[in-house]
């Protein structure tokens, strides 16, 4: 008989973000008249710069024409774009990176979930507590885990809860972990890595031959100048890490689906048996065997963002969901509630009022006041007491729901 | 230190086709002005059809409006989009297939690479020789193989040679086994499933507790009324199958990108202790934590596959590559090569002359007649002594390359 994965049912629940789309579809069909504003799941609202959309029309017409038809686009991306983000992204901050280091995909959380196919189920996984629930369900499946206890945390993962009185920084870890996933700016808490903080990270991989999974889908909202906004800035760490990023938060791509993940030359991983193997053959034949690269228009799009046109446009939205997020800010701190991020990061994590639990304090914000955000729990046990709100919103909504909170 | 996936170690040089561009390119760099005909990658020439295109730039210029702006699209597709897919490809055959059982994706190559991943290690797999080398090299990565041998077989795999002596249809296993890979049309023999050849397997499947991966990707070429196009026109299917379907040799989208899977709600896959288990629930599971969505403007196009208009000018790029099919054929028979496939199919599959092994005939009609092919052994063991030539190109191109095929 065909046997299921069964670490597939050692799951909790549903992934986060269907499980609060299934809370909030229940309450409006409900109350079809309620209207509801979404500072949940982390999704833009404002339009793809006119640059990028007529770039992605372009290439869409290229396919038209039989003389300028494209078919199967090469699995890691094409060059054009491979070089414009490796000079914009890159090398325009003094970081060297290589074109052919540079995998386009559909998606940072496509990329954020599947890196973990390519290491030995026996490595240990270290992971922030609150976390991203990808980097940790994608474990779960792979069977790098035991059961999940009634906090939700499963045996075997090594978390590394990250408190207010620490900044929300996770701690080096106090033993040997092999694979560990970091995300500045941060997801959901919205703290920042300095450049010491990461050379720390950096050096306890180098000394531990460990891998740093490093997520900076959200690097664009980084305005502090000493914030780095690639981990590749700091010295070393084209031995010991993978990097993350996303079109989605910057040109508005979460509809549109392009993301780069950077495997530099260097990085090694290892047989049981200590032989050393490059990561980036093997990212590469995992790439080409199981992925057929990404869409020829919308490639064509993500170039574009590189344009003078491009770069503005997106500052511009970059700005516009910032002031969204420093006017959240203080609305919510003159509600008397204690936030934190919403600095260099389009998220804010706030302390539920009067100690709700995070799940109650999602139903009652849905129910009272029609706005949807993030239990942190969500997250992680040590999510739990905190709450997510996203700055992606129009301004009015953002607004009318400071309103609606503080009148609760 | 990081381990790696020692499984990828176990992998026999690279995945077939980038191996066929490395020797291109290596000849075409020592050769720069041989003119060369490619009809190796199954890859599609002519234009994406007007409709289709126009669709694809109206839903991009949606994205540059604020108000008419989307952001994540449901991972399993837009609604209006797996509605077309059931009434087009399903219900209009007297197929019921819910919108529901239908995930839209980014490629049949993702989806038949990534589904072996919802189901245990330790399953049995089943795969014809030669095949289309994703299914058996995700399973080598996933570890339900052992070392290869000299032949590049295996261990722990059921391989089912498939020999012109039986039409090149895989005989039901005389074994126990699992998962079960079919694709008809087939890639890369062109030889086609009658309704009761696979209505033995679905049989055979029910009888085991086994699943079907029925891949579909060329159903569209299929001429004769008497050969099903889905697996589910079939009773009993609904129980044991999985289909993959795309529009990439449909609609010309290998650059374009979107496909889908169909997991009946029906289909169950067992744990160890025989308790069962719905395999839509995992996959959407898989699907929504792995994967986020296909590209708007391009479910917008593939929407557009189903109008008037874009049916038509879908027959005809068929019809255009059926045509170029039935003129290879009869120019290699009358060079008194012995050829199958190409009538239900855009694949011809060529016993390669004078009994000359694959790779050497690849590189002798490279060098010589300056024609790309695939290799009969890169699909497996049994493929060697053939040769495939796919029929997607230019009717010129492929007049010219039987010219020279013949002059050889």
């Amino acid at each position: 008989m065909a046997l299921i994965n069964e670490n597939y049912l050692k799951l909790k629940a549903g992934y986060l973000f269907p499980e609060i789309s299934r809370r909030v579809n229940e309450f409006s069909d409900a109350n079809p008249d309620a209207p509801i504003i979404r500072l949940g799941i982390g999704d833009v609202v404002k339009a793809v710069p006119r640059v990028i959309v007529d770039a992605i029309k372009d290439g869409a017409e290229e396919l038209a024409q039989d003389d300028t038809f494209r078919g199967y686009p090469p699995e890691q991306g094409i060059d054009f774009l491979r070089a414009a983000i490796a000079e914009h992204e890159f090398a325009s901050r003094g970081v060297q990176i290589d074109p052919d280091e540079i995998f386009v995909s559909d998606g940072s959380k496509c990329d954020s979930g599947n890196i973990q196919e390519i290491f030995g189920v026996d490595n240990v996984v270290a992971l922030t507590d609150p976390v991203y629930p990808v980097y940790c369900d994608s474990n779960v499946m792979a069977g790098r885990t035991g059961m999940a206890d009634d906090d939700g945390r499963y045996a075997g993962l090594v978390y590394m809860p990250c408190s207010a009185a620490s900044g929300f920084m996770p701690e080096l870890p106090d033993q040997h972990v092999d694979l560990i996933y970091l995300c500045s700016p941060n997801n959901p808490t919205g703290a920042v890595m300095t450049r010491q903080t990461l050379a720390q990270w950096v050096d306890y991989a180098r000394r531990e031959k460990s891998i740093i999974f490093f997520d900076a889908a959200y690097e664009g909202y980084i305005t502090d100048p000493d914030i780095p906004h690639s981990i590749f800035e700091i010295d070393g760490a084209r031995e010991v890490a993978i990097e993350f990023r996303s079109f989605s938060k910057t040109a508005g791509f979460t509809g549109t689906r392009c993301a780069f993940t950077v495997v530099p030359s260097e990085l090694q991983a290892y047989t049981a048996g200590g032989e050393s193997t490059s990561v980036h053959a093997i990212w590469t034949r995992r790439q080409t065997t199981k992925f057929n690269g990404v869409s020829y228009p919308v490639q064509r799009g993500a170039e574009a963002a590189y344009t003078p046109a491009g770069k503005q446009a997106i500052r511009q939205l970059i700005e516009y969901y910032l002031g969204n997020a420093a006017l959240m800010r203080q609305k919510l701190e003159a509600a008397d509630i204690t936030v934190y991020g919403g600095a260099n990061a389009p998220y804010l994590w706030l302390e539920t009022p009067a100690g709700q639990d995070s799940w109650t304090f999602f139903d009652t914000l849905l129910n009272q006041a029609h706005v949807v955000g993030t239990p942190g729990a969500g997250f992680g046990a040590a999510g739990e007491g905190y709450f997510r709100l996203s700055a992606f919103n129009h301004r009015d909504s953002v607004e009318e729901a400071m309103r609606r909170i503080a009148q609760l």
